[in-house]
């Protein structure tokens, strides 16, 4: 899968694909913020994107606090958004029915 | 458990017994930074953490990337640190040896 960073127009295309998503960090990153009824559905959410993220070895930023789970994702290797977080959210998001 | 807040005295007295955590947020919550050797050992850890804020009815915010994990404990029925902290934090602690 490519690594490399994508260009703006790029960027719009594929965000305008991912309507809950957003970008940060000047472009560089998107993110979500979900919320649950619970700890224990966001932890459950939380492990099955780690099942994810493991297997495409492509792992998020991510902070949790009893229901709230925002994820951050970017590539590291591409100093910047990738296919690869685009990819990842669209199976984040997948997970939600 | 108690739910009241510490004291700075009490602050002082429990930290000291905790001295891989220090003070955040003037004193109204605790925090340690914690290292793995990769993705799958750090969210283990999550894993093990998120059961026992489960069972405890008492949970984390915590940030986590990669190999990395950042975990803040208060008390937000006691708008500062409280025992469960203290407790929860030896928890943690225990869970690593």
């Amino acid at each position: 899968m490519s690594v490399e960073k994508l260009s703006e127009e790029e960027r719009k295309t594929w965000l305008s694909a991912l309507p809950k998503w957003s970008l940060a960090r000047d472009g560089d990153a998107i993110e979500r913020k979900f919320e649950f009824d619970d700890f224990s559905e966001a932890f459950g959410f939380m492990a099955r994107v780690a099942l994810i993220a493991e297997k495409r070895d492509h792992h998020p930023e991510w902070f949790n606090v009893y229901n709230k789970v925002e994820i951050t994702l970017t590539t590291h290797d591409a100093g910047g958004l990738s296919l690869r977080d685009v990819k990842m959210a669209r199976k984040i998001d997948a997970l939600l029915g």
